[in-house]
């Protein structure tokens, strides 16, 4: 999935462990590198798409997840460094597929990887909306 | 500070230790016990007061944490029930303090106490507001 | 995935929303769902599978999620009581699936679904242990 | 609390606000500064003082919380940085005050600011230990 030919560009943001995410074996709590994967995302939605959430937010918009999906292959620790590499997989009329990998900077082994499929909302309604071309052109690169 | 001769009524909440609140000692995290007593006095304030959070914000109301104070003496762990017991222990024109204290239901042993400072706030403004007449009455229990 | 005709019984476990596991658009923060998966199934193990975690962990053993999928319907909000459901969907030599879904207390409504698919480690080495009979004795029920 | 002429060495270190970090009013949710406080001075242990968390736990020895303080001002919002200043107030047989303040990168506003008192423990026994010269050297900079 993360191979070198796909079709739109990868970001990476980097971030590190804080102690309440580490849990009762001292590894990283499964849930936390979910948020890890959005903090990533909305870091570079502001400065690799130039199109922060704050911006749908105020055009009306808002993403929720609809699916997602976490292979472990090892855990982080204490206080360690990572990186989070995220790329657009597909992109729809409604939606898009964001896969990501997360690598420790110590030892530059993958930590997990997997993929989020987001719906694009009205927050008025709740309900699904149309991606406008605005989105598109900046979000396709 | 929690002794039985207090002017205000004290109201009593269970809750269990959820697997993300355990840190590398294999105890709650400090931080964790906030949200216990957030989550307590949420409940409270619907069930024993009869005014819900949900009911302050409708008015046009919310209620902010100004200073927390906790003083810790014995770690919750992993899937332990408790009780977290709060009370006022002083209301004046645009706020109150909340004190509680959490005990493990298991030894029956004090874990931590403390109290938190709350201002009312005008939720439009972001400025401290005036306690109403109905707030008054129903929170002076 | 969750048909009547499943193999393995399911439990279920009733659990509360907690102040901080609400995001800023006002609903449970789509991580925390995982947590409280973990939480109803750390209890399930107790008292429905009779071998707790502890006692895993006595014997040397521990589990870790290996994969993760969520398929999100509708969100929680605050303060909402919900029902954790869960049951083994495979049991192989060196681990599991379970199967979970979430429901509203209040609407009745499924907020999400999906699975987890989990690896027996022996502590000490960190590696991929086999399941012991004591072990698929209790858990196959 | 923070004047110029205090004894001992501040100092700081840079993080980032996390989606999960946000509450249902948009803002950091109370307990989570706790967390920076915590993430700021492990980090500080290791670059500022040399002598990291890990190298107390090898010699036996952890440090525990057994008072919080926090004095909230300004909330922190999503995405934003800023700056956990923490020192020494106050160093004694078997334990030390660390005193912090949070400040927005964005505004150059306070935030919070407090103390934690800390207790030096025996990781074995579980009770309070003396500080030893080594730490007290490394430590009183």
């Amino acid at each position: 999935m993360m191979n070198a030919d796909t079709r739109y560009k990868r970001f990476q943001t980097t971030l590190r462990v804080r102690p309440d995410d580490i849990d009762m074996f001292n590894h990283v709590h499964n849930s936390r590198y979910f948020d890890y994967v959005l903090a990533a995302r909305y870091e570079q939605m502001e400065t690799a798409y130039q199109m922060s959430m704050e911006e749908f937010m105020n055009q009306g918009y808002g993403w929720v997840v609809r699916t997602a999906h976490v292979d472990y292959k090892r855990p982080l620790t204490m206080g360690e460094e990572f990186t989070v590499e995220t790329g657009l997989e597909d992109f729809h009329d409604r939606g898009c597929r964001v896969s990501f990998q997360i690598q420790s900077n110590k030892t530059g082994k993958l930590c997990c990887d997997g993929w989020f499929d987001y719906i694009l909302i009205d927050i008025k309604t709740g309900r699904s909306a149309r991606i406008t071309e605005e989105m598109r052109a900046k979000y396709t690169v």
